[in-house]
């Protein structure tokens, strides 16, 4: 074909450049130097560490043995490539037919650590290096911590491929130096709406660590069920939606140790004081409030929730805080993370009022608002998630709640200590502007560019704007068409939307200090096991990639989505052979054929 | 709660009218009429026929095996009811803990049916009719064909449902008579943009059958790739994905087969002339034009194809039609049903202007338009798509087309054969309309609402477009925010959206006597085995029931989607049951407490 011929000219322009990769593993490390020489062949290759003893060394060997048992087991060809089509000109389809020429043999790692015992917290330093040499028959890791050593066999399994004859290379002489832009690189799952089986789960951690995401942010309840088992109070499972679809405590000791044995922390979100009924009205009937309401009144200025089912903590009644006391004790003592997040978003005044309490407080002094019973949750609350007695002793309990809290127009509380680490889902950097502004630490996860569940339509039923049955011309968008189509947020946000976002556009030097990384978001409203992963995936990856190097090219500083697309469509095909179900994010022929699904020719379109 | 009691009331109130079911099978019958007298326990149940020897005596035996094995297996709790709440005060979760008593037995099947040798064709008779009467052991049930008994199983085994002690019981008596509004009703499947393995093809004519859809169109290939083998020119699968990635004879053969053990009929899809260069240019380049341009031009009115890649069969060239007539009659034989789709959607008129052949035909008269060219093709083609020669003797080919052949601004056919079928996708009923007005039979696939692809964003790559970083409110959508965030199609169509399509809405009543049906519509550029299932189903049950029984209550002429909904939620986790990996709608707190996530509580919201 003319085309592809052409088209080379333009790939070969750019392999000369310093982008020029051998193969491509996601997300990009911040430097990588590729010599001329040729690959090497990889044989058995022995871990060889300076661990001494270190409790973590059976973690680093296992971390190690699954990524090279990975890549032998793949025997990975990779499935789309950035390399110059006329040194390609059949491009890979996987049938390993394809021979690379390797002149010596590698058989060893040599990894050195320099804290070998670091725990795996916020701010722990993920930096490593791999270095191969025409010269030696050893690939070199180094590492501060073993965090950092487990994403240098991320990095290290992507980069050995089949050479065509059963065996496997590795392209080589190769400096990389790595290290993430951002602490903070997550994903939040929602076992509220629906439930996730523990397999799911880790399937998600599978991929989290490929791509070198490092929190799972755990939204574990809601208020249509309580999926978690507690010692407490047993009884809140009588919420969940049936005996199997509950987390026993071995079920989240076991998530937590496969996420950690990985570099991914665990951070639970019990929601409060809203998005509460379910379990909660288990323990004590009085605790929670207008969970008996209609939910949308047929007249939405008195809606009690923005989705069924309605219920929020009685944040009035004493014994509210009692429980939530209980509560968060005995999942602080489970969840072993330094973070623990309480939720905090979309108040509704409505259905505070279903509260007698609520109404007779608000009588006793008619200067009172909404804002000011929020300040009431947060000043009674705050001391219950700090106090050490039940964080499990620890003294750096940090707590997390959603931007509402601050930020909500009607029920924001006044007085918010700036310890507590801002959630951004509104408004795009504006909101991560003015959180950082008001000198708290934020996690970015802007619906608009970050929220996983936008655009599948609504879920809500016997509803008449489904029922609309003329057919506008595209100029004149409305509900049905070129529209929500009932969606809360609109529209699907693709792997370009979110690898295209300046999180921290228009912050000062001082401002993007307070920004702890970003988090995908997945609500699960329309969401359980058969779909999790591709909603999931490989959409989070260019999450990850932009947490951790970012979406400009180092040197030019240009936006580099249109390098990021062979590089993410080659590790879709990854995520699925090794298990983690990815939605195909184009047709195949995309990746077969580089840049022939681009919109534009011109490879600077975008800036 | 306080809220589920006063529901119960209004439910109560709905179960007391006609619309009253002990169980919810979907598509809802024509017409169901249950007594009071309770359930009988299913014992063994022998099938009685009245076959005399029957070629499709087996097919019917098979059939019925299948069903009542799956009913024995699943012991199906109904997941989500519509029964009075009351009666049922704790929701079955699937423990098979509740119990319900049975009187007597039921040991036998007797099943009658007319003409057992009908053959599976457009138009067959679909009717059936079951009985169940408290004075008997047996289960009547009469059809007109063996493809109505097939449909009188698919609901018989939703009807037998667990007894909560390891056995199967149905409630009874009740008499159901049933036949389909419309007699075609289908699902487009695409596997030229990426390929979908045999066993996903089974997958998704399991769920075809089990709610009463009756045609798999198999988009076959497309510009991407050709995964189909010929034996005239087995050259075409170079262009297949991967040798992996083939449909051999034997599968095709495998797939009709299974197919039709269903009562599902597979008609095939060769999009020509445009949609085409895979496959057709390793028979001869000469015969495909404009592979080789740059789809988008970087200048959108000169854009030769609107996706990548570009390709278009030379309509000048003698040669094209040898090789069309030779694919044409090679597939003919091979698909066994007598309608074939030959595509001709989309044509651009710059793609033709690459072609010399087609630049000389223009300049030997000025007066040609792109409407002449698409003519010629029209005139040329038709007599090879009809001749007996090719059709493997069929007297009865039907032909089906895009609309674009008629309706296309720049490039509509002048006179095209009114015997050719229609398949509408632009504009919802006008189009509709206007076809059946033209005279033409009509598949309604109307995109903004039958359209399964639409609302997951754009595929194309290295597009500014994504890269807006401003942030509107919801009153000002754009691009990114509330719009189609480059979907070519949005908003995602929900089960709802499908449901409620009026698609034969201001027809005459001679109009709606030609149109045949609906498809819903699956084009495959972000479609693969990970999220075929899940992305078809449930939704296209939801145009099961609109093609067969209607979206309106028979009695009051209502729109019945709040009824619907239940019965959907419940048919989701049943295809879920039985191995059809259908997504989740709703939280499953909607499914355990009917109504609560309706949008009004007045349940005649939706007219």
């Amino acid at each position: 074909m003319r085309f592809t011929e052409t088209l080379t000219a333009i790939v070969v322009g750019l392999a000369a450049s310093a982008e020029a990769v051998k193969v491509n593993p996601l997300p990009a490390p911040q430097s990588v130097t590729w010599g001329e020489s040729g690959p090497k062949n990889v044989g058995w290759l022995e871990l060889r560490t300076d661990a001494r003893g270190s409790k973590n060394q059976r973690l680093v060997r296992d971390a190690f043995d699954r990524a090279y048992s990975t890549a032998r087991k793949l025997q990975w060809v990779p499935q789309a490539i950035e390399e110059p089509i006329l040194k390609y000109p059949e491009i890979p389809t996987g049938t390993g037919n394809e021979k690379r020429e390797a002149s010596s043999w590698l058989s060893g790692v040599d990894l050195k650590i320099a804290d070998w015992d670091a725990e795996l917290k916020h701010g722990v330093d993920e930096s490593y290096d791999i270095k191969i040499e025409a010269s030696s028959n050893s690939i070199k890791i180094n590492a501060e911590t073993v965090w950092g050593a487990l994403h240098a066999f991320t990095t290290l399994q992507q980069l050995i491929i089949s050479d065509g004859k059963q065996g496997l290379i590795i392209e080589q002489p190769v400096e990389i130096k790595d290290e993430p832009n951002f602490p903070y690189r997550g994903l939040m799952l929602d076992s509220g709406r629906n439930f996730i089986t523990v397999a799911k789960i880790k399937e998600q951690i599978d991929g989290l660590a490929l791509s070198k995401l490092n929190i799972l942010h755990w939204h574990i309840t809601d208020s249509q069920s309580w999926p978690i088992h507690l010692d407490k109070y047993p009884q809140v499972t009588k919420d969940a939606y049936s005996p199997r679809e509950v987390y026993s405590n071995r079920d989240v000791a076991d998530i937590i140790a496969y996420a950690h044995a990985r570099g991914v922390r665990v951070i639970p979100e019990i929601d409060m004081p809203g998005h509460s009924a379910s379990g909660w009205q288990q323990i004590d009937e009085s605790i929670v409030t207008c969970v008996d309401s209609w939910w949308s009144n047929d007249d939405w200025p008195k809606h009690t929730a923005v989705q069924p089912n309605p219920g929020q903590l009685d944040v009035i009644n004493e014994k509210t805080y009692d429980v939530v006391t209980d509560v968060y004790r005995e999942l602080s003592g489970r969840f072993t993370d330094d973070f623990f997040h309480v939720g905090g978003d979309e108040l509704q005044p409505n259905c505070f009022n279903f509260s007698l309490p609520i109404r007779q407080w608000f009588a006793e002094d008619p200067s009172r608002t909404y804002h000011d019973l929020n300040q009431h949750w947060v000043d009674t609350a705050m001391p219950i998630f700090t106090d050490e007695k039940n964080t499990g002793g620890r003294k750096d309990r940090r707590i997390i709640m959603w931007e509402d809290v601050v930020l909500s127009h009607d029920s924001s509380a006044h007085n918010v200590p700036k310890d507590i680490i801002m959630q951004a889902w509104n408004n795009g950097s504006d909101h991560v502007n003015k959180l950082t502004g008001m000198g708290y630490d934020v996690i970015v996860s802007s619906a608009d560019f970050l929220y996983l569940d936008c655009g599948h339509g609504g879920y809500v039923t016997n509803d008449a704007r489904y029922n609309v049955q003329e057919n506008p011309d595209w100029e004149h968008p409305n509900f049905n068409y070129g529209g929500t189509g009932g969606s809360w947020c609109a529209p699907y946000n693709t792997w370009q939307r979110i690898y295209m976002y300046d999180f921290t556009r228009g912050l000062t030097d001082e401002q993007k200090e307070k920004v702890l990384g970003v988090a995908v978001t997945l609500f699960g409203e329309q969401v359980d096991d058969t779909v999790v992963s591709s909603k999931v995936w490989p959409r989070a990856a260019a999450a990850g990639e932009l947490a951790w190097s970012g979406n400009r090219d180092p040197e030019t500083g240009k936006k580099r989505a249109t390098y990021m697309t062979q590089r993410i469509l080659n590790f879709r095909e990854y995520l699925l052979a090794v298990g983690v179900e990815a939605a195909p994010l184009v047709p195949k022929y995309c990746l077969q054929h580089p840049h022939a699904c681009d919109l534009y020719y011109d490879q600077d379109a975008v800036e």
